[in-house]
Order: structure tokens, then C-alpha cells, then sequence
């Protein structure tokens, strides 16, 4: 989205006085995010993100800020929450939870090579890796549980074909075993814009806001189907491989996760195709959200449904 | 210095499989630093610097390494350490105490501006600030003890007119009361070398190494010495006013401080001639010390007691 919540440069000035950050030297809204209003701060000292958060309620923000920080302190390049004096991560501006958290450098890549996908696989891995010591656990709000209540709600909206499609699919992912997959701290949103490439080399992984405790897998699967599809939405089998090799490197993946791995890009495809048909049919009063299209992820459903992908690695 | 302590591929790649970092990809030696070993260390997740302490006790490396973190912690451009999967900050790697830190972007400015100098004073205040809410304490390393005791070891190697000058300084700083005035973590090295740049921003501030609890003031005065000095070693008004501006802007001087300056301008000197009189007259066995010439800071210290400079701020 855009930004929804206007900020004055003399609130963001005397809010910033609680932190050790220097002085206001410049700030502009981001326009990028489907959740947040987002701003760029510059201050004497640094530069900053700033995230008020417009639809997370607020007892669920320690778990991101908390796993940013994790992660941040075990030396991935995830941006790390920033602490005010009072030594807390979570503020509030403009009656909104607010948080400030170190701005990254690069720049997203929209046209990856199988050259990135490596680097993307080994990180996802490292991620995973890392996060199996975060103490904090809190469901993946994409989880099973949202999909099937976010059926209901959009079925109505739907075309008979659609609706057919989705009953389908509600039912065969009900009937999937997941449980005995490895599970932990996903971040359940790596698409390519939330990854900044600094040349080569991969300077952030950002937007932690939809991370969860889920399985590993169902990660894997959401930034496989992002990073590895071509303009038709098949998936290409050189960036394909590149991914799961370097991740399997890192963390091998298990039997279990082996087996279920083509219903998991489906489901993977299930998660975005309802929630961009409940920002389309069901846009909440006063969004600006970027609208995407749902049908893109309807399509993909419907070619991991037909095609089916083994794991291609031993 | 230069590297003191190899360290083989295999030996690294084991000792980082112990944090959450990725595999190394390559590392290399770097040149500088005047007491530990450092190698620029790139993994398939990041880019850090690896220190191998050469000289420092174990037991007061916590102090260095918590107050990066502090100050990272709360949002300063200062290296944050990474914690390894014991969630701990101090390994042992060749038989020496070691530890990763984040490597920021950027490069030294050997070539101040009063432009710089003017960031270099809001950041210096910054850090002081920031410091005051860090819980540990330590002696500055080169603090008047210190320099009373390094006076003794190096008198008889120096010169009748340096011995003259020494005694002298000494036996001035020894009736200065510096006791009064504010207190805090210092960086107590924040040389030109020690600044990134990254265009016209600081984009780290690194070495803590020396840091320790001491008048803020002094702090100030090496700061000033290094970046506000021309090459035959007097003062440059426009970026001394440049520097102390932003920082009095920052956390105004005290009368106390006001009062103690040309002295402790004096103080700051002092300490370089000393630290490089022992380098240079007593190197230890075995360093690779890249070895400074003390005489500038000799030079230096005569300046300071010449011209006598007060603060140029109301």
C-alpha cells in the first residue's frame, strides 16, 4: 500500500527524541507494503525505516520485532529493530504501534537467474537454520486455519469455475499431513521485493510482518512459486534447482517433506490467490492497497494442480 | 598492524559452523588496526570482520563488545557483534579470544571538510548520548593512569628536551581536575581511519577497542586533534568550529568543560606520543606493528601548549 497514515515532521521529530538517533534531517512515505505505512527517515545519525502498523494488532508485533532482531544478532542481513531510551522496539505515532528499524541497502531484483536463486535458497535455509533458537512462537497468520476461514469469506465473489477450484483445493489440502514436517519460524512472504540485492550478494531480507510458526516447507513453496515461475506461471527448471540445491545443502530436506511437496505449492499458491481475491472483492474502508491481481495465483494453482513437481534433489 | 595470527580455511570454516552465518565463501587479512588481527570474512549470508585479540585480557573484552552492541542496539552505524549459536559474542579461534562483527560499507576520509567534521561532531555527541544509558563500566585503557605509568617506561629512550617536555606535561596534567567534569563511554580513537563514509554519510563508526569510561571531553580532544588538525599540527579554525558546533548542539559543553579544554587538548595529545613513544621504543616481540611516528604527536602536544585554543562556542 501506500501511505495511509499521515505523519508531520514535527510529531516524527519530537517522537524521534525518544531515541538516540540524532536529529530529523528528512523523511518520505514508501510507497511499497500491502499492511504498513512506511516511511524512509533520514536523521543525523542514520538512516531508518519507520512502519506504523494500520491492521496488525498490536500484542502480535513483539513476535516480528523480537524475530527481526534475532535474526539480525545472529548476523543475517535482516533490517534490526532499533531500541528507544526507554529500550523498547515498539513506540507509538500518530496513535499507531510504531517501530523503527534499520534501513538496508540495495535493490530488489524483479528478473531473478538461477544465480540468485541459489543465493535466495541458501538464505531461506539460513533463516530457518537461524530461527530454530527464536524463543518466541506465534501461528503463521496465512496458516491453514486463515485459508479455509478466507474461503468462505470470498467464495461468493467467485466464478462457478473458481469456486469449483477452490472447494477442491480447500478440501485436498484438509486431507494433507503437514504435521509431521519440520517446523518453525517462517518468514511466508520472500517474494522478490522483499529481498535487496547489494550487486550480487543479498543486503536485506525484509517485510518479517507475515512471519510465523509453520512448516518449513510451506516457505519454501511461497518463494519458489515467486522467484522460479516464468511469465505463464510454470515453473522454470534451471532457477528451480538452483533454489532447492542450495537450501538442501544447508538444511536436507526430510522424507516427509519430500512427499508432500507438490500439494505444499499448491498450497503455497492457495495462500496468495485468497488473499489478493479478499484485498479485490473484500478492500478494507480507506486502503490505498496496490491491488494485485488474484487471478495470477488462481492460474498458478490450477498449472501446480496439473503439473506435478518432485523435489529435484536426491 | 598487519596480521599477526593465521588462521587456514578449514580452521575458519569450522570455527563459523558454530554460528548462524552461512559457509565462507573467502576471507582475507586487513592491514590495519595497531593491536588485533582482522580478515574481512565473507559467508554465503553475509560479509563481517573477523578480530582475533592479540593483546587485550579476556576479561575486558565484554566491555568493548556489549557497548557496540548497545550502540547498534540503538540505532547507531556502530558494528554489531554476532552472536554464535551458544548466543554468546566471545569464541576462541586459534587460541586467541575472537569475534564477529557485522562489516558496514563505506571509506575512511583522510581529507576532512569542515562538512565532515560538522557529522563527525553531531555522531561523536550521538555516541555520548547513547553511552550514558550503558551499564558497564571499564577504566579508559589510556587514561591518566596510564599515562603516567607508559611516561615512566619510555623517559629514558626519549631526548633531555622530550624528557624536559614529558616531565613537564605530566606534572601539568597531574594538577588538573578533570574529576568534575561529565563522565561516559568513550570511543577514545575516533581517528580519520576509524569513520566510514558512504557518500557523504557516516556510515560506521569502528574500533571500539579503546573505549572505556572517561570525561566525554577527552574524547572530544582526540577527536579534534585527528580532524581538526593541518599538516604542521595547528588547528584549523573553520573545521574545529565546524566539529564542536554540531557536537555542542548535540550535548552543550559544560562551564567545567569550557574551562578544561586547552588542557585537555593537551591530555589528548599526550596519550598518542606516549602510546607511539612505547610502539616505536618498545615494540613487542613478535608485532607487526605498523609503527606511527611518535614525534608528530610530540609535535602536536607543543602546539596545544603554545596556542592556547578555547572552545569557540558560547
Amino acid at each position: 500500500m501506500s501511505v495511509f497514515t499521515p505523519v508531520s515532521t514535527d510529531t516524527l521529530s519530537a517522537w524521534l527524541s525518544r531515541y538516540a538517533v540524532g536529529r530529523l534531517v528528512s523523511f518520505e512515505g514508501i510507497s511499497a507494503g500491502v499492511q504498513n505505512s512506511n516511511f524512509f527517515v533520514t536523521t543525523t545519525l542514520g538512516r531508518y525505516v519507520l512502519t506504523l502498523f494500520e491492521t496488525i494488532p498490536r500484542p502480535e508485533l513483539p513476535y516480528y520485532l523480537y524475530l527481526m532482531a534475532h535474526l539480525s544478532h545472529h548476523g543475517l542481513p535482516v533490517p534490526g529493530p532499533i531500541a528507544n531510551r526507554d529500550n523498547e522496539y515498539l513506540g507509538t505515532l500518530s496513535d499507531k504501534p510504531a517501530a523503527l528499524v534499520v534501513r538496508l541497502s540495495g535493490r530488489s531484483e524483479m528478473n531473478p537467474e538461477a544465480g540468485h536463486c541459489e543465493r535466495v535458497g541458501a538464505m531461506l535455509a539460513g533463516l530457518h537454520l537461524a530461527g530454530l533458537s527464536y524463543g518466541r512462537r506465534q501461528e503463521n497468520p496465512r496458516g491453514p486455519r486463515w485459508r479455509a476461514a478466507t474461503g468462505t469469506r470470498v467464495r461468493s465473489f467467485l466464478t462457478e469455475a473458481d469456486q469449483a477450484l477452490l472447494d477442491a483445493e480447500l478440501a485436498f489440502q484438509a486431507r494433507q499431513e503437514y504435521t509431521a514436517l519440520p517446523h518453525g519460524a517462517i518468514h511466508a512472504d520472500l517474494f522478490r521485493d522483499n529481498v535487496l540485492w547489494d550487486d550480487e550478494r543479498i543486503g536485506g531480507v525484509i517485510d518479517f510482518y507475515f512471519a510465523g510458526f509453520d512448516a518449513l516447507l510451506f516457505d519454501v513453496a511461497v518463494t519458489v512459486n515467486d522467484w522460479c515461475s516464468r511469465p505463464d506461471g510454470t515453473l522454470d527448471p534451471e532457477r528451480t534447482e538452483a533454489l532447492l540445491a542450495t537450501y538442501h545443502a544447508e538444511r536436507p530436506f526430510t522424507h516427509e517433506e519430500l512427499a508432500c511437496w507438490p500439494a505444499m505449492l499448491r498450497a503455497a499458491a492457495l495462500r496468495f490467490w485468497l488473499s489478493r481475491a479478499e484485498d479485490f472483492h473484500l478492500p478494507k474502508p480507506g486502503e490505498l492497497v496496490q491491488v494485485k491481481d488474484p487471478d495470477e495465483y488462481r492460474d498458478l494453482l490450477r498449472l501446480r494442480i496439473e503439473d506435478i513437481h518432485p523435489l529435484p534433489v536426491a
